[in-house]
């Protein structure tokens, strides 16, 4: 169960990616410069853009790799261009792929101990972790990179954001 | 499978509610019109507050009645105030209860119709309709209305979006 939501993951990011492409675009047809966009926030102590790019990556692969019982690749928080954003998930989504459904198998019921801040560790079962912990964080931070970037005239959609569901025809 | 996802949107929906109170309090306290808050959106042609907790709730009812085949409560779409919008998500979640896990048995292979806009009509099977736009769909609106609350000033936080998450000791 846990292994097909990766699925889940892949296809967020790729959005996320795909909302990136937008943003990039539109800065150079509005003359803007990119870092406007990626340092932009939606209030004075909210992340900014590229904060929200590289903690839904981090969701997907630290949740998975503690999940799995493997390393995630290292990321140095260092990302500022779009190019670098657009690096770091398709790294991420690399990552993804790498994990085998056979180190998932029963991590349902497995503990699993994760940070929340700089201080605090908290704990939950596998399986409500991915579903009340990681799920809802993934969402939460490429949603908000969806709302910093149409609240500053990107023009995305929400089917930019669902892109990749598998409409039947 | 599905009928164990419902418990994502109550949490939700219950995080949403008391993102919602803590708005209502603010307001209060800042001496700010309520309405104005209710009223706010990200961008011009985005949907204000009141909207997206109106379609948090759709997500959540229609999606189930869908995939469970019976019928859901239908709302005016007219809540402007704390107070309304807290008994539109009550009445969402009542309903939520409603829904027998016996009705939802093998709708993860049911083909499901749904309105996307006012014009188009799409398909998906039941388990990808859950996963990839009843899900992510509850977390846009109810990120959005965060977001939008974080944008005004209002003193919520992510531990409050991610309530009810199954933490272990």
């Amino acid at each position: 169960m846990i292994a097909t939501s990766i699925s889940d993951f892949i296809r967020t990011l790729t959005a996320l990616s795909g909302l990136l492409d937008k943003a990039a675009a539109s800065a150079q047809a509005r003359k803007i410069d990119p870092l406007v966009l990626t340092s932009a926030r939606l209030a004075p102590d909210m992340f900014a853009l590229a904060r929200q790019v590289q903690i839904s990556c981090d969701v997907a692969k630290n949740g998975f790799a503690r999940l799995g019982g493997v390393d995630a690749p290292k990321f140095e928080d260092t990302e500022t261009t779009f190019a670098e954003l657009q690096a770091r998930i398709a790294k991420t989504i690399d990552f993804l792929h790498s994990v085998k459904a056979e180190s998932l198998a029963g991590s349902e019921d497995k503990v699993v101990s994760f940070p929340a801040g700089p201080e605090r560790v908290l704990k939950m079962k596998g399986d409500a972790y991915l579903k009340q912990w990681m799920l809802p964080n993934l969402y939460f931070h490429t949603v908000t990179a969806y709302n910093i970037l149409r609240h500053n005239g990107v023009d995305v959609g929400k089917m930019d954001y669902l892109k990749g569901a598998d409409l039947l025809p």
